[in-house]
């Protein structure tokens, strides 16, 4: 969804107030991406990229607009990453590579996947690892940090404390209780933080609509067993590929059932590699094995591990779909078990490779089939003890499209916080909190900025525009060759199309039509090209609307000689 | 989703023998139609449309590939329509458009809409009404009806038996055990018809996947309710505009908290006319409105009833959300409830129709906030039922897409039908009732028929193919002009490119390329314009490559004068 343009407007910070401009996350799920400032210095708040959907097509990536602080990153005294996910750290070597020397502060399992994210652009980063309970002085941000339960480890929250207040920074987080590593969202903290009082809450909002709370990770583990005790064939597990907790139940699910383990998929094998490093990801003894040794155990034997849980075509599991897999070829009898989200927009992905499973003759058992993965976000439920214990001033809802934010303010209101207090900002917008109350008083810009192969930002909305237009019904050239001087047609009119139709007798009604046109504009004096182009790209235009009732792309070409 | 490609090969059919061709609705959810061949004579059951996915840009409708029947129009007895939706009855047009005088066969409810659909191109059917009980013999085929329950009044399931055996066709059904008609569908009709013999059960495959069984329609009544207990200003819903129980609820609440109802939308207006008019919409005195009256009633005591769940940009709704509608704006405190499916496919435009809705200030609702819609298909545990009652010979799952065509196929099996007597067939596959056992002995062919604009099936694969290129990168067009009997460059090269770069100085780099390029060409004698082409081609592929990493379509232009 492409946001809306709103004009850009940077009042002056009033002496002693925070500013947050959020430069994206919200309006959207991906890119998240919060700027602080205060007396003239800058933290930055995750740099996450989104990804594109069916409105932005060809585009591999798309970034906040770094634009509003491009020529002050001098004064960003580090950026904090919540969690190692590619929404909340994705960008960064985007920005670094404006400035490779802003420290970035996160966790050790956020920095270990950073780094490797940075190595292959052979960025070395200044790092400084933090953990929950401790505090860290950045300029004049004072950030404590507080552990939270996600779908990845080794996720945090962020307070950020000022002389102008106190702004509590959720990250994404649930309120799973039983977690798999004991480590839970510190409501205790956050409840110690709020009778500190904190003015302004930055809350995930992803699941603000769903009503209720979450399932414990943990009760996924007996779904994957009791497919595992079922299975008689090979069995294949795709998940994000961060997903650690869920990755290890199906390990010992694996350790269980008698099989061994191979990871496919580049991003599995590394995160997997960095996890068990860490001590995150706890591999019983001689459990996994390399794809070689695989390939040769039975197959009930085997579980392989994979990526491609969104139905990416090039991914593990999208390339054993169409047959294509270097080592595995689907057979009746394999059994592939989606333990995933189903991101919004990739349905159509995600679905074509489970067809394409069934297809093959393989078991396919996905999320609205079988209790194979729970979501990573508070519902309402959980967003409500947050709010309840916290008793944030003012609540701006982050990290959702429209429909989040506002159910997320919903939920403000009715837990107390006075409406006026409740912040629905859209990416790039300027809130500042003066005198304990947050406000939107500007905007700093909110461009979408695409990556598509190599360039970064040089795809704009009106290219997209023509992408739409030529994907929706091809083009129709013509191309008209004239005399420079005369403006005599000498060669042509030439049809070239595609997308449009395939007969090549297509066009032949519209040559005539053209030729008259020209040959009339040739009577009236008129030799301008680009007016000859008007005349050719009308007349084409008008012709095809009435045969075909279809609105390709008129191309008209006139080149002079 | 393309379907893949199988050889055509139609065997003769055996004396005695029952043939079924499924058309459609095999391999993808959509263009549902049936042919059943015996002694001669052909039967279709359904003849819908396909909605298109992103993989079918530009394309407005999919019709089922009528090509094996087209030379066997006379002896098609009669086109039986299980109920009135569009993925059943939306490609009667196009199939009456070869042949007038085919007979249609259905429900009174389903009639009346194909009718009006018809009489939009001033076709006149003949028609046949028939009612669950009743049998008819239509050639070879004598035909019984069976009351089955859905999201629609009046759908029927038909048994056809003819010496070849008995097929039971469920159509789409679900088995609401308390539906608002009291209509359920006839389990105790299959078991007499089970207790005669079902040779071959062809039976709605769409929600195979999940467990358990679907809620009945009537719990949506008290949720509807609650909605409307707590809204404050104008309420306005949205569902399928066939869904006359759906709307009937939506009334009932509407009357109970005093409010009016206006319809909005063409269809909606429409089908709720006839629903009224044959007694199957309930309308207390004076409770709907003109949309005149509507606009001056103070906001509590409005229900607006409109099209456009399924986020269609030009329908009532989706013009709400985009601020275009000519009646209607939306205002912080109204409720929009989306009491509706999200059909596949539909999710990025239905979520922007919600999340424009929400930034305008509306308050919404949809099924994963609330339970405001129920599917129509019955479930694992409902499609058991049916097995254990009817206790086929043979299944063949139909409307499904693979995944759903093999869940229910396990089903079957589990509930005792011998695995060599499942038959998973495709959309194309010719299936014979042979001495009681069913199978695939051949195929008639499968090809997705486009409907653009105003042409059916002149988009072939390959265009689509092109318009994907184009919409992911568009194109970069050189032009050159060379003397026809020379060889030699007289213009150019320009280079024309849309979807691509908005820069005008981008490919200045590849000009002097492709003069280079075709100068070396003149000198070593090559003057014939398709090589010309090629190497046109080659030069600025090569360049866009190395340059950008994209792929755009290379479109090159040699005109010579």
């Amino acid at each position: 969804m492409t946001t809306e343009q709103t004009a850009v407007h940077v009042p002056p910070l009033p002496k002693g107030a925070l500013r947050v401009i959020p430069l994206g996350g919200l309006g959207a799920i991906g890119r998240n991406m919060t700027v602080f400032e205060y007396d003239g210095k800058l933290l930055i708040v995750d740099c996450g990229v989104l990804f594109p959907d069916v409105d932005q097509p060809g585009v591999d990536l798309i970034l906040p607009d770094f634009t509003p602080i491009l020529d002050r990153l001098a004064d960003v005294q580090a950026i904090v990453l919540t969690h190692g996910h590619e929404d909340h750290i994705g960008a960064v070597p985007y920005l670094l590579a404006h400035k490779k020397d802003i420290p970035l502060v996160g966790s050790q399992f956020t920095l270990a996947l950073v780094e490797a994210k940075l190595a292959e652009r052979r960025i070395d980063p200044y790092t400084l690892t933090v953990k929950e309970g401790r505090s860290e002085k950045l300029g004049p941000f004072e950030c404590e940090f507080f552990a939270v339960n996600h779908s990845i480890p080794d996720a945090l929250a962020v307070a950020i404390k000022t002389p102008a207040g106190t702004v509590l920074h959720t990250g994404d987080f649930k309120m799973d209780q039983l977690p798999l590593d004991g480590r839970i969202t510190d409501l205790a903290g956050f409840a110690r933080l709020g009778a500190e009082g904190v003015d302004l809450l930055l809350s995930d909002s992803t699941n603000a609509e769903i009503p209720g709370f979450v399932s414990p990770e943990r009760e996924i583990g007996p779904v994957i067993d009791s497919i595992f005790a079922k299975a008689t064939g090979r069995i294949i597990v795709a998940s994000f590929a961060s997903h650690v907790h869920r990755v290890q139940q199906v390990l010992d699910s694996a350790h269980e059932h008698g099989r061994k383990v191979a990871f496919i998929g580049r991003s599995m094998v590394r995160n997997m590699g960095i996890a068990r490093d860490l001590g995150l990801l706890h591999i019983p003894d001689r459990l996994v094995v390399g794809m070689d040794e695989a390939m040769n155990l039975p197959p009930d034997e085997i579980v392989l591990m994979s990526t491609g849980s969104q139905g990416e075509p090039m991914s593990a599991l999208g390339r054993m779909a169409t047959g294509d897999h270097r080592h595995v070829t689907i057979t009746p009898g394999d059994t592939v078990v989606l333990a995933s989200s189903l991101v919004p927009g990739n349905e159509t992905s995600v679905y074509r490779v489970i067809n394409r499973l069934s297809r093959a003759g393989a078991t396919v058992i996905h999320k609205e089939v079988a209790r194979v993965h729970v979501s990573g976000h508070s519902p309402a439920g959980e967003l409500l003890y947050l709010l309840n214990v916290v008793k944030p001033k003012n609540l701006m809802p982050v990290h959702g499209e429209w429909r989040h934010l506002r159910a997320h303010g919903r939920l403000g209101v009715e837990s107390g916080i006075k409406p006026e207090h409740v912040v629905l900002a859209e990416d790039g917008d300027i809130v500042d909190l003066v005198g304990g109350r947050a406000r939107v008083v500007g905007h700093a810009g909110n461009r979408y900025v695409y990556v598509d192969g190599l360039a970064v930002g040089d795809v704009s909305e009106s290219l997209l525009t023509e992408r739409k237009i030529l994907g929706d019904g091809g083009f129709i050239a013509a191309t008209v060759v004239v005399d420079s001087v005369t403006g005599k047609v000498v060669g042509g009119p030439a049809i070239s199309a595609k997308g449009f139709s395939e007969d090549p007798e297509a066009f032949n009604p519209v040559l005539p039509l053209i030729t008259d046109g020209l040959n009339r504009a040739a009577n009236d004096g008129i030799t301008d090209p680009h007016q000859l182009q008007q005349i050719v790209r009308r007349i084409v235009g008008r012709w095809v609307n009435e045969a075909y009732r279809r609105r390709p792309m008129i191309v008209p070409n006139v080149v002079e000689v």
